[in-house]
């Protein structure tokens, strides 16, 4: 059997896609593995996910997608389940997300091609070991030169080929420019859960709110700053005798297994983007 | 619109099922609301679950549906999404599980009917007001009078129609003979983190062993006791600080919570039996 | 030996302080059971909770400790460990937290005397049983007659002794007057995870946010709308396929373990207000 | 002022022994920052952690310790609270929580010095990059060399003075022998929620069973496989569709956040032994 596919799409909701879909999938000899599906009522929006295999390489199956796609007005995308995309990282001086994406890129639970690692410092400030084989870019900034920074930045993912951008603690905020054009392919971990504590130290703002528990916010990058489609949160309990140092140590847990499964969401074709919200469609 | 149905179904998998059951509901004007599936590929069965709504009564859906299960070999069953079912509740003298349901159920969260409570206690032990439209059934019990209270008990089943028995903290064991009747409309909340702790007075086992966490779990009764399909579980974080009294008073909560979780998933017909397991449709 | 008495002090930070404090327990006969401290470094500030049982009953302990909490400048409470307090329960229309409070006050989890009950609705719109023992204030209520309103409920509160109130989902904002006058001995559950949705119906407000988490908020009431002092949160994951009506289902399951949480934390004197915050003594 | 040191001490239970511990310190120009106690009252044992702070070098406290200890029977230990430890890690082919406490060290979130990575297998079968300061030793096992393997193994402990040796997911029983000999510095890491799921490939045996949750279990290694005192433990829901090798991959995460919560508190000296159990002062 060939290795599965995943469709995903999204349509103005109507009787009978489901069927068709699958009727589809299965004159084509598609056998479904996963399926998964939601009605956005309010907004009469339908998303859905299927995981199928071919018996045999079947050419006729992306016309007749196509054809779908035109009757029911889809939006759609059919990939490899393994294929690997191509992922630019942003880090700033706190690496401990760095250190966790590469490492569970380096054991295969990630499937994807770290293409090049940017940031606005260089490689000296990281205490973790950045592997040989992939390039390091340092783009220093400042008010003045941020233009230039972003226009090196666009430069470096079209270069690579780079279809996903992910935030790793990068402690500068995108232009609006840069945000929207890298729309639905920027993941941001933001140290807080959204929406409380927006903004700078996020860690601090919440010892001085004096709340129990503290979480991180993974997000599609947006013009508006933390005020994306949210991907995934999670949160721990704290105590009045944490101090920010404490939440932030804390808190570097929560940063990186949150923003590492939001990246597995998005690599495996689990997130579909709804307006300002997400459809997740979890394992 | 009529209102939602609920079909549930399992298999041989196969290719070809989703499309095909779609296609049938898509036939008889039904647009599909929800739709879950699982394949175990190590024992080669497809479970499914689907909500949809016809748009007109549909004579014609039951005799397809039974056609299509001559052909694919379906255990199936179609409900009304919100048809109430009728339960039996035993108790013994610890009533928050009790009453933890009976208010859910007043409140509209949990669709059914109480039709009985009973107990090998008198209501008097119980700290929770017990409505007077609820019949409560005392049934003492002892080794010499357990078969005579076990026919009362099944007695009481079937003069009443209940179609699930739920053992909320009854401290009785059921006769295999019992259990194995009650298949798959018995449900149980063991109050440890199964399968650690079986048997009596969990609480005290786990405060001896030193764990730092307590549990609890709902599950199918069996024959075999406390190894019988598990629907849900939950745990707490506990200290040393915490004595045996303290497990029993935190244990209280999760249990409760579990239980009437576990009750929910069976109602909105979210749990397929697999065997020794469960296939949960989460919503 | 003699029941437990629970010692609750703060003062300002200086060495010497727990030496002090457990010196004079020791000298009175008192055994140490429990005994908790925190140094506020940023406002040097110092809490303690001490549980302590005395050998036999010790008529200069009080005097003692006045003189000891003369010199340091001590806040201090001493009371039994035991010791029941009165309370009264605010409520509206959704009585899930009520029904909670009363159950675990029933069964002893509580260790507290409910002096009245009282809402701005009548009795007759609860779904849960009020005990025939509890007095039930049908105290209705309108912009117009706001403040009387408050008179009577103040007058309530005088006339029962009420040391501490309630407010379980009471769905009315308190004047800056009764607030202020209720400091320090008032809890209110909000239905969010301050400071994320604070005001009106916050659950609606997290589906339109898109949100991955919802939770709930125990704190001393202020004259600042949800801003008072946190004493207990609690949160839960939701998916994209959570309705309002859905988050306000598993809402009140948090809401409810959330309030009672803080509810016993402030009864067994584990909670000391610290200006907007909170050092809780958890055990 | 000094460094703050961290006093522990455990000792028969009896009235007093808080204020004769503080008064010594007070006496000795000690400033307690923190202080937590617990009474066993089973088993009329006392524990104690004092964190403080000397306003000059004290030379007598050492003595005044050592005599406090004589009348009242001490067990006790007095090490500066930032003073490194020398740990030796013990890793097998799964290197995620190797490379997580490698990582935690290298930012200064656990305070010790890795002395020695020792393995059964060599260093090319980790995926995770082993830094150049820290010696690696492959001692190969099989029946027949397991006892000199352990004996190098005890040297290497011997020559590198380690105080803690943590066994990173090292896939080797040891002796009874050597886990007596390490008794009390010895700290493993289960892939399971002990008790339940003892023995070899745990995360099979949970996906049989069909629970709900799977976890992981830090303790302290004795001769008695799989029952020391435990340290921590944590837990992650897991669905019917999470096959072996998904619960791997997600147990990856509770491991290494288990395992490095059981060596900080540890290292912190927050965990007493307490016979099979053991007492933990949570930050």
């Amino acid at each position: 059997m060939n290795e599965p596919l995943i469709l995903t799409l999204s349509c103005t909701d109507r009787p009978g896609i489901v069927a068709r879909v699958t009727s589809l999938l299965a004159e084509s000899g598609g056998n479904i593995l996963e399926a998964q599906q939601f009605d956005d009522v309010d907004n009469v929006r339908f998303f859905m996910r299927v995981v199928f295999a071919l018996a045999a390489p079947t050419p006729a199956l992306t016309s007749r997608l196509e054809a779908l796609a035109g009757q029911l007005g889809l939006t759609w995308q059919l990939r490899p389940a393994h294929q690997r995309r191509k992922v630019l990282l942003l880090v700033s001086r706190f690496d401990h997300c760095l250190a966790d994406l590469l490492y569970r890129t380096a054991i295969g639970e990630l499937e994807m091609d770290i293409v090049a690692i940017a940031s606005n410092h260089p490689a000296s400030v990281l205490r973790h070991h950045v592997p040989g084989e992939v390039p390091f870019h340092h783009f220093p900034i400042d008010p003045a030169t941020r233009p230039r920074q972003e226009a090196l930045l666009r430069a470096l993912i079209e270069a690579t080929g780079a279809e996903l951008v992910v935030l790793a603690r990068y402690m500068q905020v995108l232009s609006p420019e840069l945000s929207g054009w890298l729309e639905g392919r920027c993941i941001n971990i933001h140290h807080s859960f959204l929406p409380g504590f927006k903004g700078a130290r996020p860690y601090h703002q919440a010892h001085a709110r004096g709340v129990k528990m503290i979480g991180a916010t993974a997000h599609y990058v947006t013009a508006e700053l933390d005020d994306g489609p949210i991907i995934h949160q999670d949160v721990e309990p704290i105590s009045h005798a944490d101090r920010p140092e404490d939440l932030i140590r804390k808190g570097r847990d929560i940063e990186r297994r949150v923003l590492a499964e939001a990246v597995r969401l998005h690599l495996e074709d689990r997130v579909l983007i709804n307006g300002p919200r997400t459809v997740v469609f979890k394992d």
